[in-house]
């Protein structure tokens, strides 16, 4: 008899946007002709970088001609775009990365979701609340954790980030081994200085465990003193691994690229304590169960590291910041607490009530869609996040219809 | 401490694949200038068909305008193409199989190595050997093997594919619950009956066992009495899962497409032995760890379901199996049994000694790729596989160096 992984039945409910998105369905159905703000998911919506289409359609032109045609690509991408990324996303800010410990994929939701294969199903995991759920819900699904009660399953450390701490959690009390972390924060927008970051990878060398650290929002850094990868932390290579996406820098939501970085030092160990190259493991993970990314994806991506690509993914970048210094002024006048919204595509909004209420309210009444905070864990009841990819219009008229709220 | 998953240290050598490439490259960088023809990988060599081209222009140019950006997609692929498939690909051969049956992905490789993940960690595996190392080596990574002795790891039923069974494995003589089959088979090109596969079909559903049912070479299929879908066989739906790729038909290695079905009436169990539809948890897999397909990737795969993408299908694939019958023809008079190259795009082909030393010998003394059958399994010791995915120029010139073996 075929047997199922029981660990899918621990799952709570539907992915999170996925919930969202048949709650707006639903909705949409019992009013046709009603116009929504989108506000929720963080999907972008501004046209692709016009650099990139121009390299996008040449790639596409090669694969028409036998004599420029490619077929299988090498798993972890190939060299013009990881030579690329290792010079300009990370050797132009100090950080000692090379083209190979840069490993391409199709997302770094993939990525995130993936990169728990490598290690013990026996291990002690902290995960922040609120977050992105993939990286709970992935080591759910691999067994990690127990079931869940009240929201939170039994064996996992939660990383705490509220109003008190300024959304940045505090260093573990107990050890643990495997570390998620995201700056600039998906949900809560908020950012780390180089200190706090410091004190992590301080913290991880000295009880050997692993940070996994999600940078996919490090496009919309302005603070020069904020570090965009944690690799600008000394010591950082040892014992961390980071995600990147073009998905919010250049809005490849719907063209998918992405990138993982392995450095060669970074270690983990077998039960008897014997170490092991991360990067080796990794690779022959994506050898096995990739074939990486459409070749003209990748040449669109590489024209993001070309001085038009870099002006354009700057002013993309702006705009949506832009949308973001708007709203956050408005929701300030109206008296809200909220955190993001500068460095960081999103605004997390203090609310009163449970989030998933607020949501249906500002849905059903106003038209608006945002993303309830209990989505993304227990700390992020009484919270909704707002997104800044929408146009400014859209952006204005949410603000508007939410001082029809008050 | 972070520790790793030691699964990962039962994996017996490089990927297959990457282990070629890395011998090739050595020769390579030793004779410099020598011509290598390639008969080995199996990638392909011709263009895109043209009407592909055109509809991925197009759907790129879409992504230069805001009015017709597209972001974030389904995770399981847009509609547009799941209803091409499931008109085309199934009804149209009378399976019935519904575009909500259908999950588009970035290639059948990363399927084939995740859908294991649905599964309870204890059951009992049967795999064909030789295989497409991918079905084993994620169930050795994901833990459901002992360790390799010999070339085989314990805890597997390996269905041995012999020239003493056309290389179509018998059924397991004890009872397995999750079994990969491959038709038109890759490495042996061998094929499978109506009879045989509903012979298959049939024994899943007596032991309640799951098929995963690779066909990514069915539009090599030429003889009318083949079954191109295990669909095609009455009962099916509940027992198979099924993938299929754009890799081999429509020269997509390098653009990355695939598809995987999942019906609605496929039944895993609890261990309470309560039914539980896959659908629903691949579904729930697929939300959590993708977002789904690059938008033009998947304009340029609907394209292939037009008339002239159809016609110009059958052209790519006619060609390859011309190659294929070129070589088969060449192979025949040089005295060496083969399997597959009609209805397939592998020739099998026996030899004496063991494959790597035959690979080697091809390589250095003749400068012809081929892949050695040991890397397939034990049973694909002294053979090799040849593919019919390069030139017919390509094709004669290995043939006219392997006569010179003799």
């Amino acid at each position: 008899m075929i047997k199922i992984n029981e660990n899918y039945l621990k799952l709570e409910a539907d992915y999170l946007f996925a919930s969202v998105a048949s709650r707006v369905r639903e909705f949409e159905q019992k009013n046709p002709g009603r116009e929504l703000v989108w506000m929720g998911i963080g999907d972008v919506t501004q046209p692709l970088p016009p650099a990139c289409i121009v390299a996008f359609h040449r790639a596409v032109a090669e694969l028409a001609q036998r004599q420029s045609f490619r077929g299988y690509g090498p798993s972890a991408g190939y060299g013009f775009l990881r030579e690329a990324i290792a010079r300009h996303d990370f050797q132009a800010r100090g950080a000692d990365i090379s083209a190979d410990e840069v490993f391409v994929s199709d997302g770094a939701k993939c990525d995130s979701a993936n990169v728990q294969e490598l290690f013990a199903r026996e291990l002690r995991l902290a995960i922040p609340d609120p977050v992105y759920p993939v990286y709970l819900e992935s080591n759910v699904m691999a067994g990690r954790t127990g079931v869940a009660r009240d929201g939170r399953y039994e064996g996992v450390t939660y990383l705490e980030a509220t109003p008190a701490n300024g959304y940045v959690p505090d260093l573990p009390a107990a050890p643990v081994d495997l570390i998620y972390l995201c700056f600039p924060n998906n949900p809560t927008g908020a950012t780390a200085t180089r200190e706090q970051l410091g004190n992590w990878v301080d913290w991880a060398r000295a009880n050997r465990a692993l940070i996994l650290f999600d940078a996919a929002y490090e496009s919309y850094i302005r603070d020069p003193d904020l570090p965009h990868s944690i690799y600008e932390i000394p010591g950082a290579q040892q014992v961390a691994i980071e995600f990147r996406s073009y998905s919010k820098s250049a809005g490849f939501t719907g063209v998918r690229c992405a990138y993982t970085v392995v450095p060669a030092a970074c270690t983990a160990y077998t039960a008897d304590g014997a170490p092991v190259a991360l990067r080796e493991l990794w690779r022959r993970r994506q050898d096995t169960k990739s074939n990486g990314v459409s070749y003209p994806v990748q040449r669109a991506a590489e024209a993001l590291y070309g001085a038009e690509g870099q002006r354009q993914v700057r002013a993309l970048t702006d705009g949506y910041l832009a949308n973001a210094a708007c709203a956050l002024d408005a929701l300030g006048r109206l008296g809200y607490r909220c955190s993001g919204g500068s460095n960081s595509p999103y605004i997390w909004l203090q609310v009163e009530g449970d989030s998933w209420t607020f949501f249906d309210r500002l849905l059903q009444r106003h038209g608006v869609v945002c993303t309830p905070g209990a989505g993304f864990g227990r700390c992020g009841e009484h919270h909704v996040r707002l997104s800044a990819f929408s146009s400014l219009a859209h952006t204005r008229e949410a603000m508007r219809r939410m001082a029809g709220m008050h």
